[in-house]
């Protein structure tokens, strides 16, 4: 039996996952795909455009047989964590031989040729970004510099986001000696930021786009014909869609209620972070504008939309470390599956490494305290997410005890 | 030198408040009045409909010399301690020889006399509460039943709430053993709650309800000349007004972040109020319907209107006690004077028993650090009541810092 695996977070699930979906399936061989895929929060640092149980239906009409949550700790951290923990998750499931993701090099020896140094880290390699440092340039930048002199492989390559990725899920498998191996799917057509619709392949950026102008139509161009009708109902009943700068008045909240003190042990609040923001010190920055005072040549935007994404949902620093520290996820939480590939989760329930979660009423039961306050969080940021749907009928408290899994 | 005291909220100021002053004035011939007022938060648990300057700036053009701040720990509290904190608050000037309030009985005997029945709780009156209690009614009215008994004043004179807070005034005076006089004026024409406004002086309650309604040339029509430019400009900037419904965000992010634990060690949060609020378990509500869905005979619409108004202000039971332990308000804070009354100022700084505050620059290196920490919520405070105004350029935070006393 062959299982592969796809990190995800399908914010929105468009024709260009479908088309990854069953060319991994081709290419592989899998007789399953599992996804594992970011919750209600994603690692841009904002809300998902549509909710979890949503975009899981989605994925398991589209050729997914399973899908895993990402916890909310990581879901929303830097790239680097982002992976190791989906792919811990991979790796704790027992069941799961192959990693297969999108990129633009398309070449599986580039992948693993960058992996290869920023994991063994020669010598060579850290002079070089010493080197690069001392002209006064930030870190990301001399990385990239540096690995672009030894390996020759363009910067608009090691650059690409998806190819970023890709480094981190191999980085990861080799620092955790995992077993699962490795494939790439070339990505074509839509550019990762690509923000317009040319075909019916477009970025998920571009769909979430259009959804933002209302240009609906325009933007179900880009979905599988299965999802155009969950994706419509889902808008015209006001459950989505859900924007960063819907949590605008929850961050001012928090930024007002806390101390700069306070704030410096949030997650991702680095370098005097704290500073800058108390700085906007202005009730008149929505979320994004807040993002955009802040952004310097020091913090990307997404760090700086990830950091105060931690500050309304509370996440701090210590938290996150005690959980790397400790494995990362706690359990393994299926958010779905296919009523035809059930198997996976009895296999599942024999080989895994964690505990399973299908129903998180049983929680109590299953897990360990730690276990517990990951999965408190994730409960209480869907709570901050259901607070933010349009139709405030969507919005009631701890929903997440009473939306069952998915299952088609 | 003769100094009148008046407990006030002004909120917002308007003719039948001049017209108290003014008999004031010349019933206790004062040389000057000062009123001691609540800050950007009101007693019944919600935001002053305009900022504290402008009802101080309104106040002293209307014959109040100084105006001192209640701290915001009191100024929404319940009565009985509100009352204290502003009576001691007078005491503490060292220069208020009087204090002068409204009220419908209109006889000092009258409130000299309850007010002596319940500091000195005689055995008839305890036994009379003892009697009506074992009937099954709440306390307060088998207090004011056995009130009736004992005095033969009518019960509606007892409920009344401006004799209510003059019973208070002068319970508080017994205690701390003042030497402060008592005088009070009849209140004439328009009914505390009265919400419709028929002649030149109308309720505030009245006034705040035009406002609300938009219907701002029949709220002015309540208010003196003087104060209809000033609150016009303020409305049309966009300053003001805020309202309880305004805080509703604010509320629904803090419930959803804290545990029902944390929410029962908040002020005013008692007997299981919070497995209340979290029965509301729904973000559709706004402040007040929050209010009124947790409404029931056990408690009044104001105190859980003070208790979610303590909610969203994270002001904690034991902050609270700790202050009453130790003498109420930490220090005498001046909101505005006229400059023809000086003196006071002067006058005050000889004989103050508490630290005077007229530039919170100076905060720092006047008070301890338990006044501090009063003066810090009143700052946060401020912020929060700032997110709330209508146009979003005046909310900026640490505002507090920038303004200026008034001084007309």
């Amino acid at each position: 039996m062959k299982i592969t695996g796809i990190v995800s977070e399908y914010n929105p699930f468009h024709n260009g996952h479908k088309f990854h979906i069953e060319k991994t399936r081709k290419e592989t061989s899998s007789d399953f795909i599992i996804a594992i895929m970011s919750g209600n929060f994603v690692q841009r640092g904002e809300p998902a455009i549509f909710d979890k149980w949503t975009r899981t239906k989605c994925a398991l009409l589209n050729g997914v047989d399973m899908v895993i949550e990402i916890p909310l700790y990581f879901a929303t951290a830097s790239a680097e964590f982002f992976s190791e923990c989906a792919v811990r998750i991979m790796d704790s499931t027992g069941i799961i031989d192959t990693i297969s993701f999108g990129s633009e090099a398309g070449k599986i020896e580039y992948i693993e040729k960058v992996a290869d140094i920023l994991y063994n880290e020669p010598e060579e390699f850290k002079n070089i970004i010493k080197e690069e440092l001392s002209k006064g340039i930030v870190f990301p930048s001399a990385r990239s510099k540096a690995l672009e002199k030894i390996t020759h492989i363009p910067k608009d390559i090691l650059e690409n986001p998806n190819n970023i990725l890709g480094i981190e899920y191999l980085k990861s498998l080799k620092k955790i000696k995992s077993n699962i191996k490795a494939s790439t799917i070339k990505r074509e057509q839509a550019h990762y930021n690509s923000k317009t619709i040319e075909s019916t392949i477009a970025s998920a950026t571009a769909i979430r786009e259009y959804i933002k102008q209302n240009q609906i139509q325009k933007a179900l161009y880009a979905v599988p014909e299965n999802c155009k009708r969950i994706y419509s109902e889902n808008l015209n009943l006001g459950k989505s869609p859900v924007f960063a700068d819907d949590l605008s008045h929850f961050l001012n909240y928090k930024i007002i209620m806390s101390s700069p003190e306070y704030i410096s042990e949030i997650s991702d609040i680095t370098e005097g972070l704290e500073n800058r923001i108390y700085k906007a010190i202005s009730e008149n920055y929505t979320f994004s504008q807040m993002c955009d005072f802040i952004k310097s040549k020091r913090y990307t935007y997404t760090k700086i939309q990830r950091a105060l994404l931690h500050t309304v949902l509370d996440i701090k620093k210590s938290d996150t470390e005690e959980f790397i520290d400790n494995g990362f996820s706690q359990y393994i939480r299926v958010l779905g599956f296919r009523r035809e590939a059930s198997i996976l989760l009895k296999e599942m329930s024999k080989k895994s490494k964690l505990p399973i979660i299908t129903n998180i009423k049983n929680a109590n039961s299953i897990l360990n305290e730690r276990g517990l306050k990951m999965l408190e969080k994730e409960i209480q940021s869907t709570d901050i997410y259901k607070a933010l749907s349009p139709n405030k009928n969507f919005s009631q408290l701890k929903t997440e005890y009473s939306t069952p899994m998915v299952m088609i």
